[in-house]
């Protein structure tokens, strides 16, 4: 809501010994997953062969009602998906899992990331006499793992083929009749973890989700790794195409529930640390620290507990958020960011302050938020940012706004520090950031600030190829 | 509601010479063309080559609401199908129009009918990779054109070998983004008529769908015709494939509307007519002739006006009829049929009546009518059906009860009448209903009554191929 | 739809001997009803005293689903409504059955009708004290019943002496913990009807709610008689305020299901008596006698049948109304008529045609069809209406256009005739009218012809005293 | 969600000097409100005394879209309400305001609280012949206020004399057509406060909906006090009646948000006191200090601040919450409490933990998060509770769950600690809470604890003398 920055989705899949409602444990999964998309949700049930589905536009607790649910069934295998939409327009048919039917039998697809060459895939295969219904990248993967599924004496090993094919990031979860199968990019973009609950297998974008329906986790998928689940147990194949995890560095800073653990570092922990170095590299004599909820406060209170200034919460935000909030017209008088976001005065009356967030887009929103701190009557306010500036444009699965809109793009930190009407700002550097998941080896993907990143970009692409433009519902 | 037969579908296109609110015109040929499908809808807008679309369950007005109608934008092409399904199980996923993007551009499609070799080509084109989203055979049409659209140099040349190519019952509509064709199979097993609306041109299933929008009618697309509307007017294409029409006997039956006019014929006439000849097979001393509504009323008139006994007007359907309507449960004082039809006793008490209905299907419904009439006072029932019996399954889209269930395959026609409680009953005969479309040359596919069919039938198909069973929604 | 008159409401109520699916009952008589007013509706089941109700805007289909109904438990006693609004604005708040709980216990009332000296009663109970919640007529009746409960030792006896108090038409049905009571205002402007299901009783507005739960008919409820249904069995309580019924005479025209009886009387048999009197008023020479539907049909065929020219089917109604059909723009080319009826060409083309309908109210109706017809190529076109012109308010519970609007207020007959394009045109005359009802003992309110009332009317009241605007939902 | 104990309502009026979009006010208002009352919400807009209404059950941005709100239009005078049932069925006739027309013209009403003497007081109106139409005190007291209003000059002395009748809690926002009135019961249970927007005023349950549309905070209105505002300005009647403020004080402890502030006390603050005190009473040797979300957050940081003990981040809450989320079946390996509450395992893994919450109800909760804690592997679990155990009822609009159901009132507090399994238990004590309004003159009632109530409590209420069953809509 406040924020120029999305993720693109979460999946989820359980692969269960017997008949029993992994639709229901496939939704509570994606509850706890709501928040790496928000736009649409379904479930795909399999009952021996036979696949069950539902998906539309909504929250998963409002796409999804008790009808709808026993209407899908009971079965062993289930897999599920919420999403944001980044390539393919936001409609009802670009809802996930894809559930097609080839030669060999029904296939249902989850995926989140985003591939580099899905135009050139998509052409070679319309070239080929392909057809599309949507504009996601899923079905590009569709079609590359039927071409190899035709060739190849199963499924995981079509899918271990189509891994050479396809370029960019993804972590995929795929069902077929009889398995369930996991599968990450040879540079661990996006997470995907396993899990068990008593003799079912679980995968799942995070580990929150294990725990929300009682499961364990087991360990990460590792890069280039595919899982297979089937009534053997669970076994890996590895593709050899991958090397040491390049984490998306927003999934620490931004993206994931702070309870979740991805390659063996807590989120929480994480960000506690973001806010550690940016007291080290930004220190600055105060009376509070406060953090922009929710992403902000952990790092907050890291850099309250290094800096020994006091912890304060100097917001309340208004949980109430539905998709039909009607925003008012901005008046002189109003500031819409107070409709969800308001000072406890209190906590920053004739303070010096340090305020945390984790980015700043456009700028407009940290103005505004420094301006409600002010009249709320802080002496002064010191902005630290758990990230460094980003200025360069992100082709493995997260929405940055567009390179015009990106205040890091057109000015300095000062002018930004002016801009936004801070005293001053500071943000974190890319050393400490990539030192964030302590005791870890896992490394990250900076390109959103450094320009380098761990797999081959596209040139540019002409997007509109993809489009046909397909009209949102007014649900 | 009370009968077991069907009708597929209804297609609808509108080409105009300029941008044009071609969304509204559709949504009332749509309207118009309701009766052949009450299961989902769809508009799909052309705007340039920009394909904007909406379908989903439900009733042409349940469906498009202002802002949906508004949201598809203008355009200067627009195609639109309403269903009820046969292949393929009732969800949103199945709805039409198509919309797919090929090599060469997007493409929608709308189809009416049913393909013979359906299974086959899905087959040969699963073998190629292709994957499917749905078991419509539109989406196998769909697979068909783009394959020829890879090798020929226009969208009219990749239908005219599709033509070639696929078996059955077809009236099809697709848009490419310069383009409105609509094509009909070489035996016009459906019908399809082309239009003029001042400088638009407009291709319907029926023509009520132009008296509604006020277009003019040209003429029927011959058997085998492909018909291009483009910035140069409108053309034909002869493939040669076809030759004279043989309609499912069952459009003019019950399927149209009275207000339409097939093949140079019109519907209410054709009924008229049948009445008639039920008079002169099977004449009768009676005192009031009554139709079961609304597709018994036109035969009944028929009927009267031959005979000279008068017509009467012997039931009230309830009109306020909706999908959602609670059907309450059986006890032995109710009789389900009142709900929706109620005797009008004065009409019928101490008569001889002669009622006409256009089918008998199991048997049941008819028995409940015979009894409302005898409960009201009638003192002779004479059923006049205004077809033969039907006693062969259809294979060209019309969705008829399984065999089991057909009374005639099980009983005799004097079983029949003790079965239904009738006091005498008469079928029309086959030799009658050939002469039906008066001063035309149209003929008839007389299948489900004799079992010749006028184009090969397919070989029994191992329906549940196609099957991935999908959820109905519950709106 | 296509009129400018209205009924305002049909009620229903059922006593049984013991606790059974006393909603479902009500559902299914409402859904009789229906036509009696599309705007909103509500049942009432009395558990043992308990009342639980549901009523909102909408169909009786759309606003009842199965949970909804369910949820309305068994009962022994309920009643229900279907309303469309004079008095009051169309919303929620207005719905019926009114429910409401005074000293005495929880009180349910459904109204069909309308008060003349509601304006009055609404003052008195003001002055008192009293608070309004709707503007409907049914809440002073309510306060009116109460007052009277607190010194009468029955909730019948309350019912009587309200009887006194208040004027004009209505036909009441009013539930207690213990009681099921209809009554009906002394003239009888409304119908109202017992019947009896084995052992439970019924009363409804129509006897076709009887036909449609399979009961059976014993009797209209008499002008001034109040019914009371209980443990005991039915009784009768007379007023003695009451004499001969007159029934407003657009119960038999228009408002009222052919297949009702209503005082003796078939509405059909009615409707086909102004059609032979039509004949007889206004002779002429033609090929063909078309109604327009549906209300002007059986009036068509009545002509028909006394003049000997043929009976025909001129117009094809579309039955997929619905509430929400979004009405095009007009333009010079479309005339918005023919989206809801067609002409079959084949039935007017080179034919003298006459055309009867129900009213002429603003004339632009008429006109428009009678355009249609002259289109498809009838040589004459003869417009015969089944009632007089009428050029007077309806104090009585009919919604008439305003009196600006009525085009027999304007103009002449020849005038009128000349405005709507016909050839000739002919009314029924008041005389003619009086008769419909044969062999039975019903007079008619001819007010909204005559301008001569069977009651007093009220002085001009001040309507928006009434009125606190409340705004329609969007459902 | 996870309580047992739930506020009734919120309320918030507007009036402006001009005609302005005061339903939009409203709707921003309410939405800060939201924490009050989450079951229905409703807007009355008086656009120079006609009133526009729309109320329903559902959040307010489920209950208001675009089009709802400018249908209510324009106006100078709103109110509007947010609800929680108490009193009353939860339904939809029970949604506020109430809307009514009395001699004197419309007037609305919007109530937070609860009546001592309501059933007196309804029986005393039901025996002058009134009728109500819902189990609502705002219909008791629009009865009262009406009463006064036949013998009083104005609106504002009517409500004046309804306070000398009218016992309880009350916070009132009475509608006219010319003012805008708020009303504050003599003993101040529930928060009422004036704030102005230019030259609007407006008055809010609390303060928080000042801020959220950028009105500035003048008074609380004082317990007794009637604010009268109109064309002359805000003006203020003192009744007499009233005394010191007596706040609940789980208006402080749990139900406003805390960046609220009620009789000059900042509620964060008081929250930040109740963690101190905790700490006074109860201290314990420890490693880190855990808040239970939202409510418990920042008496955990009072604590930890007034300790030394690091605060620390125990828990994340799942805030896509919605009132349709569907509870799975429990089973002995889940634990719903998981599903909405996640534990961040890294901050109490081997940590001697303090975790504080607000209140224990039935103990079941509290023993599933201490068990949640416990699975993380803290050390030892010391649970803090910021309130006294409460083991009387509420007389004045809290609903806590019933006496059975209070686990204080069967155990001790060392069997309450056994019960849930923590190392130690501490409650606050009655003399802290005492002081938890810090520098300001109020008092609390603090019935719930010690059984003295600060206003006579009405003997035994026959409850079901209220009620007639209404069922819950399926929405």
């Amino acid at each position: 809501m406040l924020k120029g920055i999305h993720e693109e989705c979460g999946v989820f899949g359980i692969y269960s010994s017997g008949e029993t409602d992994v639709a229901m444990q496939t939704y509570v999964g994606l509850y706890a997953l709501q928040h790496r998309g928000q736009e649409s949700c379904g479930i795909v049930v399999n009952d021996s062969g036979v696949f069950s589905y539902y998906k539309d536009l909504g929250l998963v607790h409002e796409v999804f009602n008790k009808d709808r649910l026993h209407q899908l069934g009971e079965g062993n295998i289930a897999i599920g998906h919420v999403r944001y939409s980044t390539t393919g327009n936001s409609n009802r048919s670009n809802a996930q899992p894809l559930v097609v039917r080839h030669v060999k039998g029904p296939m249902a697809i989850a995926h989140n990331g985003n591939l580099t060459n899905a135009y050139e895939l998509r052409t070679e295969f319309e070239l080929k006499g392909a057809i599309f219904h949507s504009t996601n990248d899923t079905e590009v993967i569709s079609y590359a793992i039927t071409e190899q599924r035709l060739v190849c004496s199963s499924i995981e090993e079509a899918v271990a083929n189509t891994m050479k094919k396809i370029k960019g990031a993804y972590s995929l979860v795929v069902m077929s009749p009889q398995k369930l199968i996991a599968a990450r990019d040879p540079v661990g973009f996006r997470p995907l973890s396993v899990g068990r609950l008593g003799d079912s297998y679980v995968v799942a974008s995070e580990t929150c989700a294990f725990d929300s329906i009682g499961a364990e986790f087991i360990r990460d998928v590792r890069p280039g790794e595919i899982i297979v689940i089937d009534e053997n147990g669970m076994r890996s194949i590895e593709t050899n195409l991958g090397d040491k995890p390049h984490l998306c560095v927003f999934e620490y800073v931004y993206f994931a529930r702070p309870d979740s653990v991805i390659e063996g570092s807590s989120v929480h922990h994480a960000r506690l640390k973001a806010g550690e170095y940016l007291w080290k590299e930004h220190p600055v004599e105060a009376d509070v620290v406060i953090g922009v909820p929710d992403s902000g406060l952990d790092a907050a209170l890291g850099f309250a507990n290094a800096s020994g200034i006091p912890y304060g919460v100097g917001f309340i935000k208004n949980r109430y958020v539905g998709r039909t909030f009607i925003q008012p017209n901005q008046t002189e008088r109003t500031n819409s960011v107070k409709i969800k976001l308001n000072v406890i005065k209190e906590t920053v009356k004739d303070k010096r302050v340090v305020l945390i967030d984790d980015s700043i887009v456009r700028g407009t929103t940290s103005q505004r938020i420094v301006n409600l701190i002010r009249e709320a009557g802080a002496k002064e306010i010191h902005v630290r940012i758990s990230c460094p500036p980003f200025i360069n444009p992100c082709y493995f699965g997260t929405d940055i706004d567009s390179k015009e809109n990106l205040i890091a793009c057109r000015m300095t930190i000062p002018e930004i520090c002016r801009e936004i009407g801070a005293d001053t700002l500071g943000y974190l550097s890319v050393e400490s950031v990539n030192k964030l998941a302590e005791n870890s080896d896992c490394y990250f993907c900076n390109g959103c600030f450094t320009g380098e990143y761990p797999a081959p970009v596209p040139k540019e692409i002409p997007k509109d190829k993809f489009e046909f433009k397909i009209k949102k519902t007014d649900r």
